[in-house]
């Protein structure tokens, strides 16, 4: 596979023009300074066939819709994409495709995390030369009760040191059973090549600790999660990647309009119409749900690849009454 | 003792002129309609002797203190009051005396939860009686695998029924190892004398969803913890229970002022600075930190009732640190 | 005994005379060292009235039911007590008639644990002046955050120093959300008046260790469920204290004979089919379902106190169902 | 056996001699029925090189004394092999060269499983075909809340059927922060390719009752750590995967043989002396120290993959101290 061959970490033979055209786009005037997240992104779900191949038509089709909606960007490869289940070859080529159909000026963040660092090293290398404007790496966690500050600086360091675009640090306790650690954040927030955080813990409080001992490094945090978008709006993120903007982008974008121009009693009253259906399709019913409601609003959604079921039918219904009682359906 | 002697649960002896007092100031207009909890409260800490007993002295002092501070009232019988290290009596008379000392105008709030329903019942009676505005009622929580929402319902139902005032429910996981469940909660709302809760978990989410779903209810919800309490105000809450404000009082009204004035710039810089100190006195160190901190600020806090323990060395510069670099000491 | 001789009773009725039965009872001859725990111990449930008072006649019923069981004794307001729902009068009362209807070579062991520690103090020396032989002291938990092992050795050293009789610790983490540290243990183990340990956690490589670590202090262990019972004996343990033994008292005793008498594998397949009944009426379904199965044995079960609620018919099946599918309705 | 044949390999190139070969090994007579796993199982460790790559010739080295440990087989691919580290390639060739190692009569259980269905159903095939006698496969985990009996049900099956190999679960929720449900476990024992479980959990009362609700299965359970093997015995387990057989290996074969002859008390005592360093080469320190201390007994540890990191000099004073307190060092 071409770009497997071409990339080597580290390496003196790297070849420059690949990494280039990612890094001019990501980065248009050095002097500009550091590549701006702020903005709302979905973290993109990913479609299969019946024979739970990855179904890029489909796919491709998702994303003519987006275009549409003012998102700053996609993630590709974020939980909801199912990356656990796919190859490290279809990580790559999903992110590929995205590229190319995605307009110059929205940015691609794509999901690179792997459990050993040298194995999120080679992948974050792939993911910018397959097109990503910036990595999103997940906390390594199967050995958890190691994964002190110690070993997860050392991970984070190790990959954004050898990275070619920006890395934005993920922190999703609900899948991986660890949250990166505050004192962690803060230090790693110093080096040059880490621009910031997905935090989808949900911790109002954490959030906006973070705004606040980083302010002198520009450092950007982003909600993982359209629950408490406003809040974390409140407290000083500068977006979110929300699994729910695969549904409601458009309804979660004019909640970031509202947020920044300052309308806080609209924004509240569109914020709380948007928590249940939200849980919905994250914490309580997963992606299954967020899959079935892709498809009530013109999306492709289809089914997961398995282990992950369909939706029985009483949580379906669940899942329907979630939007219709918010007035959404 | 008189009042525990003079309180009869559900007795058609009852002393109507006793309830009568509370239930005046509590709702000086009965077509006014419900009791406006909105606002800051300090859930006050408990002084104790150095023989453990409870000075009456120091806590009167600090009262005069508090007095000068914008706050709508004071939680008595808060977690922060060491109120599970109180005997029955002393809670009363802790209540009594605090409310000889505070401007009628004020309100107060008492603790009166206990594990059985039957005591929580009687202690309700005797907080009423002993001058409390409203009482705040934890959630039972020693069987805590059993207390379902079928359980909490009953409780709090049979509580509610017989309570001369307004009932606040009160959840606080980190101390009761328990959340009041969300559909608890909707159910309860719709209960003539459950007038709202505190909230001390902290998931704003769960914050916006209460406000969102009991709108028609006019069900007040209260942050129970400094540390989300701008985010408490974007998401809707009416105001604050503090244990933060026994130290800061006057900079969490300022915070509520500038909350409500829609000041958010200034508003989240002032948050941010509060976090850490509030974790501190909190989550991190708890009460004794909490009373230490008290002394630095010109109150009396000194030490908890055992088996609580003063602060180590390392802790008390810990805790002065979080104060210090936050620009408050 | 010194530390006995330390302890000043709280009240001037309390007669010399009691403490000294309850000091001769337990400890028959000074020179043979300390109380022996070995055995089985139901941990007796409360019946309650229909109006939820402690009704003594049909405790009395149920102790005479006991009698004629090998039990070593009985542990008074344990958990399945109901103690955090009893008024310290009534906690004081149940134990002194226990006492008194129980045959004098059994042991009576009583929960004498409250929250802060001159409670703790005051409670336990009212239960070995009302007849009990040792005292079972659970955890305090509500600041749970606080409560490490700094607190906890000062918390249960206080208690054994002033106790007339000697102290079993008690650590019970599904409902305390809090296991006594094993450190904080081995340390407790060299108090004199300390004897030994419940522990409900059942984790049985702590057990193990616990044994291995106080060989030298003749700290005795006693196993907090029937579900591991078996694998207590096997890694040292002394007996237990099982709710399972209010229902199938005959049955556990025999269980300890096989697993004494080294019938391993007779034992095991007794224990084997105590398990499902045992989760049953402990983690799964609670004391409400312990009160249930108890009826069906011919004992007096009944409600519980409020909050506390009956099974439901679907509990109660699930609950018969455990008891059928073994062998044992 | 029709899943067997059911299974088609994903390359051209595995031939059909190699499966054949690792069926008849194990179960040499298909009339003597299932596979028999009972014995003690190193999981082992994976050597690296200082460049992290597989260190193959150390591995051979540790192989040729393992061979004088009366092991009734090795686990390769388990937890503390750092399999999520390995790419599927080294896993295939980790087992591969084990396989050649190996004394023909000793058992290869190999880890296979991933996040998603297809690829655990992949690799077991290949893993198969590299020489496993049977495969281990942990539960899949990332998205846990969706992880229920019916997901879990669908994965173990698709994999059991395919499998030319018999498969043995694995429940190890400290990694995976997911405990297979019993209610699975029982489903899946019906399954007539899947043998056994090897549960890491160390809740005893779990151990005992699926072993009693699985007897007309001949569903065998192993002892996912040393630190409850004796209580697995006592409880009807048949054998151990214990990390500390790394390590203790020879002492753990010796548990086993005390066990099995009932000599119980001399079992106690080396159980008991083995919990510490059990503990420290597992959950308090992980596979760093495992990889130490094998070190200290004479066999190649080394260095982990990042982000493990070796231990700090404190935690191997710690680690040493477990050992040489319990007389192993």
């Amino acid at each position: 596979m071409q770009c497997a061959r071409a990339w080597r970490p580290l390496s003196p033979l790297l070849s420059t023009r690949i990494y280039q055209t990612a890094w001019n786009r990501s980065q248009s005037s050095p002097a500009a300074g550091r590549l701006n997240l702020s903005g709302i992104y979905p973290p993109i779900a990913t479609p299969f066939t019946t024979k739970e191949d990855v179904d890029y038509q489909k796919l491709k089709e998702n994303l003519q819709k987006y275009a549409r909606i003012p998102f700053k960007g996609l993630v590709v490869q974020g939980s909801n994409g199912e990356y656990p289940y796919l190859t490290e070859e279809e990580r790559v080529e999903v992110v590929r495709m995205v590229r190319q159909s995605l307009p110059g000026e929205k940015l691609l963040m794509a999901g690179s995390g792997c459990e050993s660092t040298r194995a999120t090293v080679e992948l974050t290398g792939r993911m910018a030369a397959a097109g990503a404007d910036a990595v999103l790496v997940v906390t390594p966690c199967f050995y958890r009760g190691k994964m002190d500050s110690r070993a997860l600086i050392h991970h984070f360091t190790k990959v954004a040191d050898s990275s070619p675009v920006p890395v934005v640090l993920y922190s999703v306790p609900a899948n991986t059973g660890l949250e990166l650690p505050l004192d962690t954040v803060l230090e790693l927030s110093h080096h040059p090549n880490i621009l910031g955080l997905k935090d989808s813990g949900g911790d109002i409080t954490r959030i906006g600790l973070i705004v606040h001992k980083t302010k002198t490094q520009d450092f950007q945090v982003l909600a993982g999660s359209a629950g408490f978008l406003m809040a974390a709006y409140c407290l000083g993120a500068v977006g979110g990647v929300c699994a729910l903007a695969n549904v409601l982008g458009q309804e979660l974008c004019e909640l970031e309009r509202l947020c920044l121009s300052g309308s806080w009693e609209e924004a509240r009253l569109l914020q709380q119409r948007l928590i249940e259906p939200n849980a919905a399709v994250t914490r309580k019913l997963g992606v299954p749900a967020l899959k079935q409601a892709m498809e009530w609003f013109g999306f492709h959604g289809g089914a997961c690849r398995s282990p992950l079921q369909r939706l029985t039918e009483a949580e379906t219904q669940q899942l329907k009454q979630d939007f219709t009682t918010n007035g959404w359906l």
